[in-house]
């Protein structure tokens, strides 16, 4: 009789997933745009068509998170709700209207010896990405790495798992149908940890992996992946109300900055005064803000000026809030505000609101932050809003992509040479 | 009676050191051309007039070295020879007379709400430098690290670091001269393993770690590195002979890629030869490899075509000899060609010598190589050949640069915003 098969284990069956995305990169970077828009609209169809079966799948998830005592907002960001569902079909128009990166050559040069010399732009090869638990993550990010020419590995949370594969299903046979190969996307089909530290030791396979999600598992990914990863850990957002500025602009700013989408990562956590500015500023924005829902931790210059504010603990300056929370502090001049975005930042966005033209070109030139603006609220910090088309995540590495990242972040270029014979001597 | 004080280990000797260079660095990144400058032309300055000393500290590694028992090519890497001093200081000359990429402004933009966005270009902040025994690479990193605005460690050979230190100590005094911060280029002064272990969890202060060296070190430095790492494990570079091409022409580009240095990491290893040209290519070919001392290890089909060539072994296609041998595989066409580099290759540099359109294209398009060359040398895959007027290493990574390193792959860009009081609806 013969023995029953052995079950491969995660770290094989994932090795042999990665395996295959490989071979697909290699199909996939050989693509034209034409493939790979109709692959987009074709997925696009085929979520509209599914859509009923779509969320049947989604409800047996929905369904044993709430027996595992999940949050609301938990089982919310689980849902694959028709407004969710339409969203992912606008995304993915939307991407497919965008320009195809792959393939435009930069800056070509001829040699003194008559050699050619450019830099063509490729796809990466495959791309892991790491997120939690939005079921439609699985759909925004293949449309980005699939239309960068790229082959995607993706690995959501285990409570979303039927939905990711259901999806992952739809974007296989899209594939498919359009002549691109299947395994361009693959779901991880398991859930436990073991699956994704089997994945981040891949680095022969896998050129990148993006983590999207909490500082905890952003944490554990760059500590174990061989690869790159490219991420950011959190936003702790300042701005800087300087001297003489214009007060209502700075508080618009403010209030937008904190209160248009607090739990997002280029939301204000830090609202940072010039002492001259703080007695006549402070109190009406103090109100504006509180009226709006408004918590202030306050440092002792500025809870003297602010009715209700708290006094701001140390643990406050580094804190990402995520919610109604802005911690507020005085400074003496523009280098103290500097000195505390060096200390408490986390290279992420930060604003000054001036009318100064050497203040602002100093605080452009010496803040070290992915995006950094001068009149404009820290909220702008995304790809869509900074003209990329679209946005995969935002980076605060500073190696190859420091920012949002959109389709060309998703590339590389390797040079390319035209020669007649030359050799070197 | 106080108790003896404790000498702080090598972990905090390095944290203390790291913790200087992210200060340091934040001082660079304001530095301006002419300063640079200055710095670069008064360390070559230093260094001639201190070639006597440094020579005597130098023949101290050097007698260590020999009493070690290390062989006359590892002695001829480690000596600071009058050449060699000459070279250090043509490259500082050189160097400073490089344009300086930091703080020029990319593809600034205008949004549909008024805002300019556009990409300026910044060092990327401290990079940890790890090398092996040549002295001369300390001032050679340096001086591109430098220049770039960053702040760079250096952790050489311990056989060399008597040389080093003192190689450092004139790259801080000049620094110093020259109102820039000596801790801008620091040498690690410890020569356990444990100090680069701690160094590369350091990802709080590195930004970057370069590895230069053998396999064996990139391959630790990577696995234990939490920061990112550019590097290449080694250069396994092809040369496709095409059917139909230039004979003399493939020749030529064979012998000089194999045999003007055979040594580094753009030499040639495998030649592929179209079936069609094999007969009248390889016997004279192999002639001309044989009288330069080249051993050729060859596939069925070639050996019966070469004249003493010696079977090649399955562990011949992944070789990188480093040296004067050479694999040879007949293949039936192009696609068994790609799919022979696909397999073999180490994407670092791969040529095809052909007349025909259609396949040089096709050859640059497919090969997934950090430099792709249509009838020229591989040799030419070097930072100053290909007009990046230095180099610091070859990345074989996608990621941020793949290819040849130059001054502006020693720097990112951020984004800056200019607004006026826009929000975000």
């Amino acid at each position: 009789m013969p023995a029953p098969e052995m079950s491969p284990g995660p770290a094989a069956e994932v090795e042999r997933l990665a395996a295959r995305a490989a071979g697909a990169a290699r199909l996939m970077a050989g693509a034209g745009r034409r493939e790979k828009d109709a692959f987009l609209l074709d997925l696009a169809g085929r979520i509209a068509a599914g859509a009923d079966e779509l969320k049947k799948t989604n409800s047996k998830d929905i369904e044993r998170a709430r027996l595992d005592g999940r949050p609301p907002a938990f089982l919310d960001r689980l849902t694959l709700s028709d407004k969710v569902l339409s969203a992912m079909i606008q995304g993915l128009e939307d991407v497919a209207a965008l320009e195809d990166p792959v393939g435009s050559m930069e800056g070509m040069t001829v040699r003194p010896n008559g050699l050619k010399v450019g830099r063509v732009r490729i796809p990466l090869g495959v791309i892991g990405f790491i997120y939690e638990s939005r079921p439609n993550v699985t759909v925004d990010a293949a449309a980005l790495c699939l239309k960068a020419g790229n082959a995607v590995i993706l690995k959501g949370g285990s409570e979303a798992l039927e939905s990711n594969l259901a999806l992952g299903r739809l974007i296989s046979q899209s594939l498919g149908r359009t002549g691109l190969p299947e395994a361009a996307a693959q779901v991880v089909p398991l859930a436990d940890r073991a699956a994704v530290r089997a994945l981040l030791k891949l680095d022969r396979y896998l050129d990148l992996v993006i983590p999207r999600g909490g500082e905890a598992l952003i944490r554990s990914v760059t500590e174990t992946a061989r690869m790159p990863v490219l991420k950011h850990y959190k936003g702790v957002c300042h701005l800087f109300v300087d001297q003489g500025c214009d007060h209502d602009m700075a508080r618009s700013l403010a209030l937008n900055a904190k209160v248009q989408r607090p739990g997002v990562c280029n939301a204000l956590e830090t609202l940072l005064v010039h002492r001259a500015e703080a007695e006549t500023f402070l109190p009406p924005a103090a109100r504006e803000l509180s009226k709006a829902g408004v918590e202030l931790r306050c440092c002792p210059a500025s809870l003297a000026l602010i009715e209700g504010g708290l006094p701001a603990k140390e643990e406050d300056w580094p804190a990402e809030y995520l919610d109604l929370i802005l911690s507020v502090r005085v400074v003496d001049d523009l280098d103290q505000a500097l000195d505390h975005i060096a200390a408490y930042g986390s290279h992420h966005t930060e604003a000054i609101c001036t009318k100064d033209y050497a203040r602002a070109e100093r605080f452009l030139r010496e803040v070290d932050a992915s995006v950094v603006l001068v009149n404009a609220s820290t909220r702008f910090n995304d790809g869509g809003q900074l003209g990329l088309g679209a946005e995969i995540g935002i980076s605060t590495d500073k190696l190859h992509a420091y920012g949002p990242m959109g389709l060309k972040e998703l590339t590389t270029t390797k040079f390319v040479v035209y020669g007649q014979g030359q050799v070197r001597d």
